[in-house]
């Protein structure tokens, strides 16, 4: 047996093309819709939010598409990131499973978050935008597209959920240390902030309304844009060089995962690891088990509805076919704030009806001690996010044990923990809830969701 | 030009030794004195302390020694680190010359302390020993002790200066995740402790202090011993590994460094980077320059006295010559902790005696100043104590640029800000003070120095 625990790629070898799974989808993806019309959206519907050549990104089929050399440029700093078998974890579980994970956390920002930050900035800047807005949960999208700001010169301003904004204090101070500027949502910057303050000036915030005041300020000016941190095509699209990598990595390893597991909130760590995989089976590949793990607190894809919503709590977003919690689902305040947002990426969502993926919960206490299991095995401590992916690899070789099988396990670490010790000590202390829902408190707010005409719900 | 930015080595090409500076010295180190006698110890005196492998290393003049194959497997899960060249901050700066940096904050601990930390607990491990104690400033080196204790299965007891536990609340959880302990220094669990706390329960801690703590539970358990994070000869060499690998990445970059600079606290990270170069010096190579940088609120190696002097402020420790602001020198509670030392690594000492290296003190605000300003064009943003190293190459950047000289600068960046974010609030914040002494302020605490026989001293 070899020793070897991380498989490394030249920087020569890193992908020269993102994947895109629209163009081997054996269904093609439901329409986007105008909020106002509720009939399908025109790129120059989402002009005033997008650049073009994300536009075209977001609509593509083409299969393969290229990455800018000025992209790569940037990406030389961290990428290829390392592919890691995890060996002692193996050893504490006493699993005959093999498990590799690939490591996002290398990143300057921690986390996978600026494989789309830094295409996102790039592509902005090249068509002469100077601001950019966004939306941050837990705060590690915020800080990469920071970072993407002020590699390319653009001033960024974020706005932070509330109770996260709270919660890790210190994420601000990344943002700023970037040159961006950082404020708690709901905000007074904006009247979709303003007129929830009025109704609640304690207001914990959701991802939901921190993007309403994100797109309101964008489309107030000509040289704002606004950025998207998960979600949309072309930010899965983006993140697909996670598993573009990993495909290589695993054939110097000479393995083939049986099952590939990633953490979901928006989607996009998750569509990054799968997507590539996936790709190879929709072209007559191996069929393989693609698991999405989701927290208890906020089940859009095991509990939720597949219906068509808005992405913001304003409603100032087109409207996509997603599984949702429906638009004014406020999430509680629990420690994985990366994954605390109503809805799923339309793409993910399609694919899980298509029996696709398959996808699972847990609560947020026996991620943490999957999480404190994992960085005591393998040194690294996952982000509050990243132990949910950590929790459905352990209970994926738990079960290889079960059934004395010696599967191949692949799973995304999409962050370090070291800007989340506060939930750690909060974990320690005994101070974290496992907060679930009655089928009737998720049935109020999908009551709310959208009537669409007939012949496209 | 070439546009490389970042040069790694093949895991093939991780060095197989350390580099003992001790081989190549010009003139030998001074006898290290023992607490008691003030005559020369011997091994058998440091073995309540530490394991033989330990003292053995310690006191060698081999050139290399080798790295065991369980330490190097270890390392493989980040080493070797990568080196970058700075070009943004080059093109920021304005400068002719060109600067690299040796990135350590990939390790899972988000510094070089890792380095030593693992062969301490594995040499331990293989002499029988069941619990290590240690002390710790900023968090780094208990961190990391924590890692390396969980990876050997060995019980860490951490004793953290408290103005840091207070300042860093999110380090503790850190080393709790790892399995360790860590409580507040000084602290009731020891008889030093005990008696600073009865003349101040509020006293704030100095890495002295913490030191006769720890070795003090060390002295009392045969299963026990004392793990040091910097300023021993064994500590500096297993650092050496950093500068090992840029000798061989410079090479690939087609480059040799003119000025090298790191910064010091007890010293070892600034050994790591340097030691290899001055040894190939020393051995007829090319001269270099090499500028140890420190912070001007805890001088040692600008305005200390080269003395022989204790480690620890209870005078539990052994007495070694070095440049020292006195045993009782409290530091103030400024944000690099890890560079809170009242003294200076022994070998550091004694080569800038010898003339063999520079030495600079900057205040805090500016070298905060220095990281932002690197974190804005290269995208890491460093830790506190790197940014001493940050301000010394950009110092000697801005030289070149007056001088219209076009050297190559490399310095070491020995860790990551992530665990110090409060740090860079404060500083956003204007609240950090550059505090500096007046002669007779260091003249107190220099007062007093023990006596040592005229024909050691």
């Amino acid at each position: 047996m070899s020793d070897q625990i991380k498989y490394l790629l030249d920087e020569s070898a890193m992908p020269k093309d993102w994947y895109n799974l629209a163009a081997d989808l054996p269904v093609p993806l439901p329409p986007v819709l105008h909020p106002g019309t509720l009939q399908p959206i025109t790129g120059a519907d989402l002009a005033p939010l997008f650049p073009m050549a994300i536009i075209q990104q977001e609509v593509s089929t083409e299969r393969y598409i290229p990455i800018p050399e000025e992209v790569r440029q940037v990406f030389r700093q961290w990428r290829p990131t390392p592919l890691f078998r995890a060996r002692v974890l193996e050893k504490a579980l006493d699993t005959p499973a093999k498990i590799y994970y690939k490591y996002e956390g290398v990143s300057p920002a921690g986390s996978h978050k600026p494989n789309t930050a830094i295409p996102q900035a790039f592509y902005n800047k090249m068509e002469g935008v100077k601001r950019l807005t966004t939306e941050t949960g837990a705060g590690q999208w915020g800080t990469s597209l920071s970072y993407a700001g002020s590699l390319f010169g653009l001033e960024v301003q974020v706005f932070q959920v509330r109770v996260s904004f709270n919660q890790k204090p210190y994420r601000r101070a990344v943002m700023e240390t970037y040159g961006a500027t950082c404020v708690a949502s709901p905000s007074d910057l904006t009247e979709s902030g303003r007129a929830i303050l009025a109704k609640d000036p304690n207001h914990p915030g959701s991802l939901g309304i921190a993007i309403s005041e994100a797109v309101e300020l964008a489309v107030q000016r000509d040289d704002t844009k606004y950025a998207l941190g998960s979600v949309l095509n072309h930010v899965l699209l983006h993140q697909t060089i996670i598993g573009q990598e990993a495909l290589l990595q695993l054939a110097m390893a000479g393995d083939d995962p049986d099952v590939i597991v990633g953490c979901t909130g928006g989607g996009s760590n998750f569509a990054g690891i799968a997507f590539p995989f996936l790709g190879e089976q929709l072209r007559g590949g191996r069929s393989r088990r693609i698991v999405a793990v989701e927290p208890a607190a906020c089940p859009s894809l095991t509990r939720g509805k597949y219906a068509y919503d808005f992405g913001d709590t304003a409603h100032l977003t087109p409207l996509t076919k997603m599984h949702t919690l429906g638009s004014t689902f406020t999430p509680p305040g629990f420690h994985a704030g990366g994954l605390r947002y109503h809805g799923m990426a339309p793409m993910i969502s399609h694919i899980k009806e298509l029996g696709l993926i398959e996808a699972v919960a847990y609560a947020q206490n026996p991620c943490f001690e999957a999480g404190v299991l994992f960085a005591r095995a393998e040194g690294i401590v996952p982000a509050p996010e990243a132990n949910h992916a950590v929790k459905g690899a352990i209970e994926e070789a738990l079960r290889c044990k079960r059934e004395g099988k010696s599967e191949v396990i692949l799973f995304n670490l999409c962050g370090h923990g070291h800007f989340d010790m506060a939930a750690y000590n909060d974990y320690f202390a005994g101070k974290l809830s496992d907060q679930q829902y009655e089928e009737s408190e998720l049935a109020m707010a999908l009551s709310g969701l959208p009537s669409v005409p007939d012949n496209i719900a």
